[in-house]
């Protein structure tokens, strides 16, 4: 059983490796948040590559060190781009990361992401509220659930919500454990689970919701995590730890979205030792995931 | 017949409407400026979508509060997309903005805006002076006027050319009033008309100029409150007032376009009545717009 | 022969002519960095046009000042208006600035990239070592050098290999006398031939491997020099040292990449004769340029 502090100790080291290895992070996503996923990829030492062609999949994924795979902005070809990598990934074991940006949006967008889970091809999926549970009913729970095109949760009540359903964790855990993959539901408290345990993860900014892209870079620092660290788990949680705890500081008496926006990325890269101390996390059926 | 200060009044509610319910303005726009554009939606606290498949239209429209169709970067895919969007929109009466970026760059271009303005499906058309211009002309009126990719006018001279033409507000009511839309003019003064009244604002820029996405991110404020105010005259103000106003308090005191850029998200999220009541408008041809 | 300081007088004359004829830079560039080149362009004082149609190729660059290339996110159908782009491009006798970023990444982009030089269609070509070193061998050096999406080289040991590689000099400079073109290549130290003198650039920043884009802003600054400058040794060097030269102002004392990144737009806008004056060049088998 890991405490807190190992965990903490084991993301330093990650990121530390991160920085001494620059991995190379392959990106299939969407045109609004390109730029800002290559800058905090960037940001935290790893290398990010954007190329979308299928032809160059096979060349790129051989040599890449995780792939993170984001449905924004999706059409037919991009539809088929995400199926041919996450499927060269996993013949080259190249670990996936799974963004199912506005997966309620659309029939299609609910196929592709169900398709990649079952081939078995996704090590983690990271989602809002909404999203993660539009993917497990595979229908749309309300109207409000999938609005926006970011990562984050635009629902103020959804942590409420998500408490009022005394089984909602019971719910993420159970299509975790099915589905062999750790499920990130991001909100105002952000949850991952492996289906076994469950980790919470409590910093964060209201700020998230008011630039795009906030759930996007998120996926990019888990893939970062993920390139260098096997255990999945841990990766996500330091990925999602990072980005929650990066905009908490850059948050701090910023003076509108547009500063915060570009103090992320500097928080990103500055981050230390000492901040990592102040994470607030709660690890629930503690089992060892170091 | 409406004061200023009934308009601004006006204009105050709208802000505090689109904070409160967070309307759904969808985008079909550009790669270049997508970004920007979803910021500053987010900043003024509406909520952008983005995508750009045909087939999730429908899904969409059926719960969006407005939508913005943008030329740029255009090509026969998106052109198809443009028109079917605008189609659908008008059935579930969702309104729509039309930003005709780069119109006079090509015959495709003027033919696919005229089309969407014949179908009656606009209920703003928003461009620089060389834009509108090329598009009632349906020619290109001299090499400059068409120049770049931004929706702001880029030619310091044109207010003068404007004024030098004694009819060109006549041209532009006319235009207005034929085609039963609120046309917006951007340039040194901002004119807005419904073929009746003309409204001029003041406020801006000369670094506008100096950012690409200026043009294109006055098109999403003008969505975003025409996601809560049905009188389409009023809410073209009040996006157009909004860029203006945020532009000349970001511009105060600014080292240089780059600063400028972050600081625009910065003062439209940060708004307050008391900016408000220093906006320069002068309504010409007053009838009541509220 | 040129001094140092004749190539700055030229440079700051370049400047000033860029900023007074306002030329069109034309762009045929990735959805990533499209955003971030728009502005540079937009703040050394020309106007940036990114249409994408190949429609519309030739109507754009009958009026050009200049085109920049850049095979970043390239896809087939990107493949094919690069090429018509610089055919077009060569009949109206615009300049053409070729970035082959991620040339090494496929066979793909190696055919175009060597397509478009052999029809003697470029004029500049920009590169970090690994692209250009790819390009000239048309095979990989090594698995790193094609690391990354952006321009600017990541590897830190590059220039050493270089130095160690006494020939690597005369590889370059045989590579541009024989395509009859000025080639770019971009490092710690950057390099500028037109087959017969070598110009070194010391000036530059690390942040620049921090933030994606440095090297298709780089390409773009080219470009506008480029399209005010005929002899395109010199339009190389002023590009490539205004970008050094922003960057290494940018990075004084500076928090982090994201306010790197804000503060580059802003220091090519105010850059002054006085900062030109700390230019570190060296000119190496003079001969003139100017």
């Amino acid at each position: 059983m890991n405490s807190k502090q190992e965990i903490i100790n084991k993301i330093i080291i990650n990121l530390n490796q991160i920085k001494e290895k620059k991995p190379l992070v392959h990106h299939i996503t969407n045109f609004v948040t390109a730029n800002d996923q290559a800058n905090i990829t960037l940001a935290i030492g790893a290398l990010p590559i954007m190329a979308q062609h299928s032809e160059e999949l096979k060349g790129i994924l051989s040599k890449a060190d995780s792939l993170l795979l984001n449905t924004g902005t999706i059409d037919e070809k991009k539809a088929d781009i995400l199926y041919k990598a996450a499927e060269i990934a996993s013949k080259y074991h190249v670990p996936v990361v799974l963004d199912p940006v506005g997966v309620g949006v659309s029939t299609f967008r609910r196929e592709i992401v169900s398709d990649l889970i079952k081939e078995g091809w996704i090590d983690v999926i990271k989602g809002n509220t909404g999203e993660i549970v539009t993917l497990i009913a595979d229908q749309k729970i309300n109207n409000d659930v999938n609005r926006g095109i970011s990562g984050v949760d635009y629902l103020e009540e959804d942590i409420v919500k998500r408490n009022k359903q005394n089984n909602f964790y019971n719910i993420i855990k159970k299509f975790s454990f099915n589905k062999g993959l750790i499920s990130i539901v991001t909100g105002k408290v952000d949850l991952i689970t492996d289906g076994k345990q469950v980790i919470e993860i409590y910093n964060g900014s209201d700020f998230f919701k008011k630039i795009t892209g906030s759930g996007c870079m998120a996926g990019s620092l888990v893939a970062s995590f993920l390139a260098v660290e096997k255990k999945s788990m841990l990766a996500a949680t330091g990925g999602i730890l990072l980005m929650g705890l990066a905009g908490e500081i850059a948050a701090d008496n910023v003076s509108g979205p547009g500063t915060f926006h570009k103090r992320l990325f500097d928080t990103v890269y500055n981050i230390k030792r000492e901040n990592l101390q102040n994470t607030r996390i709660v690890i629930k059926n503690k089992q060892d995931i170091i």
